[in-house]
């Protein structure tokens, strides 16, 4: 299994033998929203995420959280396709005798995570059970003829994201206990639904950073058979909170930028001779994305981890960690950890 | 809480404080799918179900049988809109180590629904945990400028149901233990969507049999303010398994209409003067629906619980037995005894 991501091999498996439409204009896995044409030259997006290990794990455990989560995952999506959001759908299932005040708090967190993202609730369905449950589609309109996708990478493409990165990372370190002491740092994600937006006219792909930085570029690697260069230094991605939590426990950065518990930011290439036009007009939307480094004809992902020279980082074997250490950051560390010094010590043979 | 249905309350707490939008075309609970003005005279028909209660419970078991429900639920909603089908996103959860054949008998009975529905698979979500959860969204379009919802039954319409009714409480009195020894009946509905797009050229309201009967027909009688007379005798109305199942257990025929757990036919109205060019062109689809009765002035349900006279049948209690008795068959048959007796107490001392 050493050349297939476990989670896309279980999805091929999965739709074997499903019928497929030909209304669908992305492939199996090439977009974060599906994309449906309807009669009219319309363009519809639909994305469907479910809360699962998210609350199994104890990731996130504040009901208001878990209500602004439920929505912004699917926002996300709708983010990453540059829609224009037109209504959410719910699948909750509630415990049959709730807290007092949890009701009211999650729909809180839903409510306004909505509203940040421009999704009025169109209905969705309601179940009792022994553990709480959530999920949401989102649905929105795709306008003009422009279609964003997560495939047309193109070496020479420079490769942005809407915001610092590692914050995903620092909170579920926090939040499973692989972290510092001290109080859990507040994650509530914005949607990027006008920045998708904007990015339609000007990238080439986009992929939101759910599933953290090098995971969400491995997909891309694999869908465009091209590479990413990252010359920005891992330690200057990182939002604050990451950068303060790398410091004060001696983890590598880039580690924050490994966990499958990612950001939602949006990850995307835009072709050169239109980088500048896009940075203005990002400006004037008050939003300053992040230049990460450039697409690459070479396969993978090249990016220094510690410092010195640059190394194609083994993106699959980190990928994968997901599914071999499940949710116990320890594990994960302690198994990048091993990634880390095997390209170390294949480095210093290089050398000699 | 006498005069509340206890799911409709719930959802209107939910929903207070979420945002809506002006392009919806159905109010709260008005209608199966939700139904969503697009630009150019489209109108979008979504609905999304989660089964639950249905697997925490060991109502459905077979893992073909949960993979053809979980498009079934969803595509029965389409129906009751008379959409036609667009797609079908999953919202799939397993178990980590699921059994040899499992995934696969799964998505077996997954893309045979969908394509007895005509309903192609998108897209959508997995995810991983201790307790296997199946969801689905499905989306269709609604043509033309005819929109049916529940809304819209006037007195002196006709009820109709799309075929015969009763093997949905009968199958969940098998598989929960209330019924009669003997091998389990097969439970595999086929979706009505044909019939649905039928009846949305003659029908003045629709829902579908979801909840049962008598559930369905309860939120009929709250959202059109009217009342149905069921003059077609309870036992006339089940299907041959369920009639067996009655005589063979002596339960009243008409518990079989009173379950939670219904058979996912069509139930809806007919303005009369329409109602002889719909049956011919029924039966040119080789279709014969049931006449149940007819729309009355007077709100609630009038029938015929034991051969003799009609009483106005207390649907609200029986609505609500759901919540009170949860998924125990024998609890929820005593409390059916219970109201069965009190109407005929009733009609004892008003006779004399």
């Amino acid at each position: 299994m050493n050349s297939v991501v476990l989670e896309n091999a279980f999805l091929e498996r999965l739709v074997a033998g499903l019928p497929r439409t030909p209304r669908q204009r992305n492939g199996l896995q090439e977009s974060d929203a599906e994309l449906v044409s309807l009669p009219g030259g319309l363009l519809l997006a639909v994305t469907t995420d479910a809360l699962v290990e998210e609350l199994d794990s104890g990731l996130y455990r504040d009901p208001y959280q878990i209500g602004w989560m439920t929505v912004l995952v699917n926002a996300s999506d709708l983010a990453a396709v540059g829609a224009e959001p037109l209504g959410l759908l719910l699948n909750q299932t509630f415990p049959v005798d709730p807290e007092a005040g949890y009701v009211e708090r999650l729909q809180a967190g839903v409510a306004d995570a909505c509203r940040a993202a421009g999704l009025a609730v169109l209905g969705g369905d309601t179940s009792f059970g022994p553990r709480p449950q959530m999920a949401a589609v989102a649905l929105g309109l795709v306008p003009g003829s422009t279609v964003l996708t997560r495939k047309g990478c193109r070496p020479g493409d420079l490769l942005f994201a809407s915001g610092p990165l590692g914050g995903g990372a620092a909170y579920a370190l926090g939040a499973l206990g692989g972290g510092a002491p001290g109080p859990l740092p507040r994650f509530l994600p914005a949607p990027r639904i006008r920045e998708g937006q904007l990015v339609r006219s000007y990238a080439s792909a986009a992929i939101d950073t759910s599933d953290g930085l090098l995971a969400g570029l491995d997909q891309l690697v694999r869908l465009n058979g091209v590479g990413f260069s990252l010359d920005l230094d891992p330690a200057s991605m990182l939002d604050d909170g990451a950068a303060i939590l790398a410091q004060a426990t001696g983890v590598p950065p880039w580690f924050f930028l490994a966990g499958p518990h990612g950001e939602f930011e949006l990850l995307f290439s835009v072709p050169a001779p239109r980088a500048e036009r896009f940075r203005a007009e990002a400006r004037l939307l008050g939003w300053e994305p992040l230049v990460l480094g450039s697409v690459i004809p070479e396969p993978g992902v090249r990016m220094c981890l510690d410092g010195s020279e640059s190394v194609i980082l083994d993106t699959l074997a980190v990928r994968n960690l997901g599914g071999h250490c499940g949710t116990d950051p320890r594990r994960y560390l302690e198994a990048l950890h091993r990634i880390h010094e095997s390209h170390h010590r294949e480095r210093e043979r290089s050398r000699s």
